[in-house]
């Protein structure tokens, strides 16, 4: 257990210190959070219970893109309408989600587990970049597009990717950088004017 | 479920609605919690189930003061060298554990069950202002501090409660209001220095 006890009461001290575990949540919200449950949604805190022993025994790694699935392979994977010919590879779950939600991709994807970062000793193998290699090797993957963010780390993620896959007879493609949709110049970044204006395509 | 479903895993889904029950998680600080648990801290994951149940089991209300507790009485009612004279009325099981931070008080608390609020029907009954009057009429107490939140909920409440003691045999008190410790008087807000004036004592 971290930090001092709030309570005199392990059990409401152990429920801050495990809600502590969330992301972006210190010891003054996982106390405010502990006392909300158990005072005004004991309902809510039940739930939450079984539905982390829910995902934690029935979520596990799809066999073909490595995304979460209750299945062996996933509902995507398992879809015979999509396009078997292009592979979007995505840092994680949460990236593939971002890209199924545009509605605008109707190929496979492959997740890796994160991206590289040296100073986090997460290196190739460490996200999985080796079972991507046998994953294109086996299938029916023309196109291979880089959807790792566009960070430092994920800019060298995908250069590194695309080394990698460079000796197989695939087109690599990376997703376009540009001003975002819906932004107003004055309030975009000079990097990213500067760069869309080199990407310039046609109107 | 609320909300439309992130992904297609039902577990993923239901895990990212019951995130959603604690305080100011929305949807996608929802999803990233689950994301993260998955993905990098399954461990803290079922901690977190495991600390859910455990308070959900066994954590009651203490029933002499009514703050959170595993026994009968609390640790705090339970001790024999707290001032059985004195009784401090806060707001909530937070709000005991900020004045209990402070180690300068000796006495013995009661929680309420929050603050009288008509919009949202919370009346005298609803808080526990009966049950308040009559641990004070079982017990020793001299002195009430009433300790409720300096909002205008918090400020009726104390008001209340006064009123409803006061046929009793009791000292009734306040919280001083003042300057804050360590504050600047010119980033004190002027209300406040307008009151600490009218309060202000020998020094
Ligand atoms: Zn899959
Ligand atoms: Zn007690």
């Amino acid at each position: 257990m971290s930090g001092s006890p709030l309570t005199r009461v392990a059990a409401l001290d152990a429920l801050v210190d495990a809600l502590r575990s969330l992301p972006g949540v210190g010891p003054k919200s996982a106390a405010r959070m502990a006392f909300h449950l158990l005072q005004h949604d004991r309902d809510g805190a039940a739930r939450l219970a079984e539905a982390l022993r829910q995902a934690l025994a029935g979520i596990r790694r799809c066999s073909l893109c490595n995304t979460y699935t209750e299945d062996a392979l996933c509902a995507t994977c398992a879809d015979p309408r999509r396009d078997r010919r292009l592979l979007c590879v995505v840092e994680s779950p949460a990236d593939q989600s971002a890209v199924e939600q545009t509605l605008t991709y109707r190929g496979l994807y492959f997740v890796l587990m994160g991206r590289l970062s040296p100073l986090d000793g997460l290196g190739p193998k460490d996200i999985g970049i080796d079972q991507l290699v046998r994953r294109v090797q086996g299938g029916d993957v023309e196109e291979i597009i880089l959807a790792t963010n566009f960070t430092n780390e994920g800019e060298a993620t995908a250069h590194v990717i695309a080394e990698t896959l460079r000796p197989l007879d695939l087109r690599i493609t990376r997703l376009a950088r540009g001003v975002p949709s819906g932004a107003e110049l004055e309030y975009v970044d000079l990097g990213t004017i500067a760069r869309a204006l080199v990407d310039r395509r046609g109107a």
